[in-house]
């Protein structure tokens, strides 16, 4: 590794809002039901806590039942007994655990509108600031996790802002690449500079503004995430705090994924999910899900920690068990 | 000290709320005015991250002008480098910087009716609870101060409630002990019992509550305040977390007040605001404010790291400088 991150002086943070992005038909599965969408960032965050839910019955899931990427967090924060702060940045529902809330409004559909207020956007990252610089007198390395439905579509506008082509990820193995391609197309129009702060308002998230904002106080971290942390790391390359991004395999694997478009490190987490017994799992093998809450960032510091992948997959597979079958 | 705490690794944690007990006129004197007073937690706490408030025009101060005691905790904040978060516990106005919450009401007033349902009590433990074993993971001791207006008037009442014929401190040269005993003998009637969370439930308020909570989830604790820690203290202290108390001289010398009921270790900080050149800050030898938003415990903790008690009072008039009187 080019930096050398201390994976024992370290603490998971997981900044959880939303886009109503996510109500466009068809642009994300984060849920079981459109309805269901937008509790999936405060479930995620009460999963890791509890190992269950408590703002929904059951987990987060895809329609058909795939169980949300948190189980693998939960794991791996279990096993590395890495400290956990949920941080709400523009969340439509609370979670009921303590959470650290930075003042962000709920993201507005960037295929109709803007996303956010500049002035907004300018709170949000000042607030992530102080609690970068904060948690950065403790800790040497901040982890940073998201979860956000449909931040992969505001997270390819971003990149399309910036210049590049994006391809992102999904949380579908048949990546509606059409449709993000047309709302993403759309919104960059929107968009009246290269300036982050603009394009975060334009065509971002509260997500991504208060993951640049705690970059701008920090002095090291990790961005746990696929085509999202991509966009963040190219918004925030300049900020002086010094990070790479850990993802899965299954993201790094996808296709329609690009990670090359990263400016920094990349480091992929094999997760032996495909020998599961459970097809639950397996399916993340099989092209679903991919990553989110941090899931990839977390297993690479849970094998940077001394976990060997089999050893991992026994104990994912041990609270897929509980949490999941309920057995 | 039978504890051995490593302040290198310590965090500063300041739970702020309110309590409509504050309403009862003549009870407290935490900020300029009636109105202002439920301003003073958030403005205390943006105080501690800005040198500035950002919701009041100026610094809370008493209705004749002596200043808050953030000021202290700033600048021994500012010497020793502790990493601030600030936990809102019932706040009636949100701070305008990054805070925890854990998600309390506000309490009632004691003198009327009981503080809170019970139910709320237990959701606040229930989030301190998780926020103090996740920083435990990260820092040997969490220090822990208050902001909450009429706090020892619920502190006292919490006390009685206990069994104690409580002396309680004030803001105010002349304590207005014969109110407050009316109150608190009012209010333990409500008491049925001395359990702690009956107790808070009917007699506290929801900083005492999340204080609790952070207690039962942490592993050593330094308390920085005066008879509103001891009140905690006394309801904290079966829950296996090691803890000691930390206060300024001012409440150590109020005769109006009794820290022998302290089931735990007090540390007195002399603060020399005696021989300063400004008369708000010879105030508080003069009995004026005394303590609060952690000063007392701050102070100790900087001269553990070892600042000289000279050079922490010249560090203080200059931020007094800058701060108060703009300079």
């Amino acid at each position: 590794m080019s930096i050398e991150f201390d994976f024992d002086s370290a603490m998971f943070v997981l900044v959880v809002g939303n886009t109503k992005t996510a109500e466009i038909a068809g642009i994300t599965v984060a849920g079981a039901s459109e309805e269901l969408i937008k509790y999936t960032p405060p479930a995620d965050a009460e999963l890791l806590y509890h190992g269950r839910c408590l703002s929904i019955d059951s987990i987060p899931a895809t329609p058909d039942g795939k169980p949300t990427p948190a189980l693998i967090s939960y794991t791996a924060l279990r096993l590395t007994k890495i400290p956990l702060l949920v941080i709400d940045s523009g969340l439509m529902v609370k979670p009921k655990i303590p959470y650290v809330t930075l003042s962000a409004p709920v993201g507005e559909n960037i295929a109709k509108e803007r996303a956010m207020r500049k002035e907004d956007v300018e709170k949000v990252i000042e607030n992530g600031k102080i609690l970068g610089e904060e948690l950065s007198k403790i800790v040497d390395t901040i982890i940073i996790g998201e979860s956000i439905p449909a931040g992969t579509t505001t997270a390819g506008a971003v990149l399309k802002a910036l210049g590049f082509e994006p391809k992102v990820s999904s949380s579908m193995p048949n990546n509606p690449v059409e449709l993000k391609t047309k709302v993403i197309n759309e919104a960059v129009k929107r968009v009246r500079s290269k300036d982050p702060i603009e394009i975060i308002s334009a065509v971002g998230d509260p997500v991504i503004a208060g993951i640049y904002g705690i970059l701008s106080g920090c002095k090291k971290a990790l961005l746990a995430g696929g085509t999202q942390m991509v966009a963040v790391a190219n918004l925030a390359k300049s900020l002086g705090c010094e990070f790479a991004i850990a993802t899965t395999e299954f993201v790094a694997n996808d296709k329609t994924a690009d990670l090359s478009l990263a400016p920094c490190e990349v480091f992929v987490a094999k997760i032996p999910l495909a020998n599961s017994r459970y097809p639950g799992l397996r399916a993340y093998a099989e092209g679903f899900v991919k990553e989110g809450v941090g899931a990839g960032g977390m297993s690479f510091v849970a094998y940077q920690k001394g976990i060997k992948e089999d050893e991992f997959l026994k104990e994912i597979e041990r609270d897929y068990e509980k949490i999941v079958l309920g057995v």
